[in-house]
């Protein structure tokens, strides 16, 4: 049960590096986010249902698939499985076949709604569902921003987290014009529950969609969040905290300047970096 | 726009305060994380449909809705809306009403099996579903374990992290015995997924449950982490960062120990402080 290093777990990545002074080409490392579908069948069954698709860091895919099971109570212990060949793992599908007789009602039976606080993609049946929604949706925006002013930015986005100073629990989001203007804000225990709030205000406004301007996020950009924000239009995404690399390739599909570990002193550009002047 | 504070956004809670020296009874603040129901139909239509379940922090909760709606490509402005009252909000439902001949078979009409990197809920018909799954059970244990010990895990988790150290991307967790010695940590892009990842090992090696021992986790603590470690019988969670409103209630009513903030100088306990010698 060692740590031992999983060279899927990440990837190199080419960015434009920004440190006060000017930028460089230069390598980064994302972590690797991709689709993993979890399908089972009892041994007296002869179809495999899918009981969920997750997005998580390749590796482990067995334990993973098990463990979700275990979790959602379908699987008491390892005698709930068909025997010792009870699971087979294909490229980002793992299939398990547990004993005759095992109840999935619960698991397989029942309509599927829940998302939870860190989860926007929850309820989509498949990953080509989200790239629909998207229908080949690409940002807009000439108009070029400082990176310097980027930089300032993580420090105004905490300023308006007011829940969060209280209780260190929320994530926060803020929408900035290229001069650094703040047009708004919103925190919430889901990351992507903040977004949507940001959005969901903008869109009584009429200020969809959001080109020329800055969506600043206080942790890491998943794929999730470049998903929504590709959706509103937003032509920079910056983000205190790291990428996956699903989320810097949807940036570069969509043409998005996308930001990671932005902080007074430095950034890192994954995509877009034209919009940026250094 | 502006980020008004929310009464509804958080919450007092007590709590045994460790730092060092000794422990005392103090007051915190958790972050409020309560189920929202987003339904929605067309004015043609008699019934409303649940697209989704989320569990968020309350407050904009109509934004909430519509922004989601819009992300889905449901809603494209607002004039997909049906007039001005489109839209109502009771306790944690939001009721969205559309125009007649608005697409919505994308939404509702598909079967939803989609997780994300940060989802453990994901696929649940409803809360209850979860409880249905604890069934009233309680995690186990009487030994003690020392404050001062779980105050040294973070460190010992993040050496663990080979991936995060390359990366800043991860999520990582790892189980300890009372004394100290790691039997296990897992890293992945999602919270969940790598403390599922750590159960399903735990599932082939035939160690469940985890009575005396310690889940510790480099992130936040919400609802869905606890409702894992519970379901794996942990008796203590140990997280770097907040716990949420609903994760203490469910610790509490699981027997659960839960810590919060936990740093080499101190940390805070939610639940079960019997379990800590201080």
């Amino acid at each position: 049960m060692s740590a031992a290093v999983n060279p899927l777990a990440s990837r190199p990545v080419p960015v434009r590096r920004w440190s006060g002074g000017g930028a460089s080409a230069a390598d980064d490392v994302v972590v690797t986010e991709e689709p993993l579908e979890i399908r089972i069948r009892r041994e007296d069954e002869r179809d495999f249902s899918t009981v969920a698709i997750t997005m998580r860091t390749p590796g482990h895919d067995e334990e993973l698939a098990l463990g979700f099971l275990y979790g959602e109570g379908i699987l008491a212990d390892a005698a709930d499985l068909a025997g010792a060949r009870a699971y087979s793992v294909a490229a980002n599908v793992v299939q398990v076949v547990v004993r005759a007789g095992l109840r999935l009602a619960d698991l397989t039976g029942e309509r599927r709604f829940y998302t939870t606080s860190s989860c926007g993609l929850c309820g989509r049946s498949s990953l080509e569902a989200v790239a629909r929604a998207l229908r080949g949706r690409r940002v807009q925006g000439e108009a070029r921003v400082a990176a310097a002013l980027l930089a300032s930015l993580p420090g105004r986005l905490r300023t308006e987290q007011r829940v969060f100073a209280a209780t260190g629990g929320l994530h926060g989001c803020a929408l900035f014009d290229y001069e650094g203007r703040l047009l708004g804000s919103r925190e919430d225990v889901g990351r992507h529950n903040a977004v949507d709030k940001l959005v969901g205000r903008a869109l009584f406004d009429g200020t969809l969609p959001w080109t020329d301007r800055v969506l600043m996020l206080s942790g890491r950009a998943g794929f999730e969040l470049v998903q929504k924000a590709a959706m509103a239009g937003c032509s920079v995404v910056a983000a205190v905290g790291a990428p996956s690399s699903l989320a810097v390739e949807l940036a570069i599909e969509t043409g998005m300047t996308l930001a990671g570990f932005v902080s007074p002193a430095r950034l890192n550009a994954y995509s877009g970096s034209e919009r940026l002047v250094f």
